[in-house]
């Protein structure tokens, strides 16, 4: 318990910690798309414009093979810091956590066998709606079918995404619902301006308060589906998901379709919880009462720049990063220095 | 046990019975297509040349539905037969036991979210090679990706299969790795001659005995992507390859490739073990030493002509149907009367 912090009003229950420790659990990395991501300036999910679109796939290929098969080197912003994913990849290696890569809306997909959903990528919501509502309804019904089989395999389902953009479209949908929402951004000067203007003149768009059309217009085809999925595998499997500010906005939907908050927890790195520019705590209680595990995953005291970036404010969740570490930390009992160990031998064997 | 028979010169092992009856099982129904079941006369799965291809994704959707989308009516055969999906439905639903789909070179996608592989369908074995060498090769290494995540998520993984023209392909692979096969068919009237002379110029074109180079030339995507899953499945987990001639055209190449045969079964239905015009027994026998277990679903004793076609030489084996009653069997303690009266009741539904 040391290597986490519970917030929120509630703490997870013991069948929580048994279903990690000693059941079979399974990390579900959706990948998915917005063209919001391609406002210059949004996202440093990856290098430039054109290359933002592989992100996801190559997220994927590298918790898989270990190294990617659409671009040649591991996602990297501009300055040579390495996607989230290293964490994601440590930590589910180290705990011998399975996982199954979801293609919910990615433009591209990952060269390795994923689920298929059909889905189709969202639009620039700063511009257009991002779906129509019957794309919502679909990313919803298959979310369900997705997260139905995937529960009754597993005591615990582990959801994380990688959708460049995605904490803009999860402010419009927070916002939208009436959350007063201030989200963390992978960019260390969040630029939280643009972010405003695009979401307000996406919210001008918006013309129902049913929730389906409230997303179409204004959310991304990750928070439907993962929704959906949450709300299956919640009957009958414990889930969590992990993520930050996109999994704020996945509950905020999810609430309006339902889910089963006592087999529910949250769970995310200490970067999301102590932005000073966001209000991630304040923001999930408000929206369910479910249990809130942050995990620190040491990087401060990292020799890397590279690795050490992630405490500075870059990045900060992704690739369900902080659930994934505090799952393999209740799995296999170790702390944050040894995470930190096993991150900077991966992060090495990557350099060289 | 007195529900099925127990062929072969090997029992299945206690944990396989508990893996079944106590732990966590799955059908995986990996969908796929050879251009080989266009040749007139070869096939019944499917009312004509054209709606054939819609057979695979039919029976995936009527599985997961208990309707099609990408076609009116269930999978039937032109005189109203129906799939022998019918019995896989039955049994999986009264056991509880989930399913997932695997698109495996299927021409047509289904309407429902499966597992992705990027396989190409097969070509006509008569007239071409079936795959590329490197085609081949792709389908093992997912085949072995697919089954060693899913059998991280299960103590039994049941493995079906539909591939519309698949026994002529299996002969063919059978022959071509040297056993003296006779196999069964979905016609009561085996056109054995036909599916003869397609193996006999087929073989012609085989220049290499490299275990890949023969199933490129003579074979299906299935066939080397089902045995990639059981090569790495049955390192983890128990399997039972559901079905009949296809899955000892699996077998013979997973010999090649190697697997786990102290966790295999083999399991099938009577018609396809008692069919006089096939060796179903003596050949699994021939190529390796794992149990052989067969059922009677009790159809001859049907009050539809339907469901007694089964039990008359119609269809006999398909999407995994002999293995999910033997799975089912085992979970709930059901035997033949009660699986009929069940399979009835599914009938009648779709008959109305």
């Amino acid at each position: 318990m040391e290597n986490f912090e519970l917030l929120g009003n509630i703490e997870p229950t013991e069948n929580f910690f048994e279903s990690i420790k000693s059941g079979k659990s399974l990390f579900a990395f959706v990948i998915s798309y917005t063209e919001t991501c391609e406002i210059p300036g949004i996202t440093f999910a990856g290098a430039d414009k054109d290359s933002i679109q592989f992100t996801p796939p190559a997220d994927a290929e590298y918790l898989h093979y270990g190294y990617c098969k659409t671009i040649d080197q591991i996602p990297m912003t501009p300055d040579g810091k390495p996607t989230p994913g290293l964490l994601t990849k440590t930590a589910l290696e180290s705990s011998s956590i399975p996982h199954l890569t979801i293609n919910a809306g990615s433009k591209i997909s990952p060269q390795l066998p994923f689920i298929e959903t059909g889905l189709s990528f969202g639009k620039n919501i700063s511009v257009e709606d991002a779906m129509t509502d019957s794309q919502v309804s679909h990313a919803v019904d298959f979310g369900r079918i997705v997260g139905r089989s995937l529960a009754s395999l597993t005591d615990c389902l582990i959801i994380g995404e990688s959708i460049p953009g995605g904490t803009t479209t999860a402010l419009a949908v927070l916002k939208a619902f009436g959350f007063d929402a201030k989200v963390s951004s992978s960019i260390p000067d969040n630029p939280i301006e643009l972010k405003n203007s695009i979401v307000e003149s996406a919210l001008k768009r918006i013309n129902s308060d049913h929730p389906y059309s409230v997303v179409a217009k204004v959310g991304d085809p990750m928070i439907p589906f993962v929704a959906g999925m949450l709300s299956s595998a919640s009957d009958v499997s414990n889930v969590m998901l992990a993520g930050g500010t996109q999994m704020a906005a996945v509950l905020a939907f999810a609430s309006k379709i339902g889910f089963n908050e006592e087999n529910t927890v949250i769970g995310t790195t200490s970067y999301v919880t102590n932005d000073q520019s966001a209000n991630f705590t304040k923001l999930v209680q408000k929206i369910t009462n479910i249990p809130i595990l942050s995990v620190d995953p040491g990087l401060k005291n990292s020799q890397h720049s590279g690795l050490k970036a992630f405490s500075e404010g870059f990045a900060k969740e992704g690739v369900g990063a902080g659930g994934s570490i505090i799952s393999s930390m209740l799995k296999t009992g170790n702390n944050s220095e040894k995470f930190l160990e096993l991150a900077e031998k991966e992060y090495l064997r990557l350099s060289t």
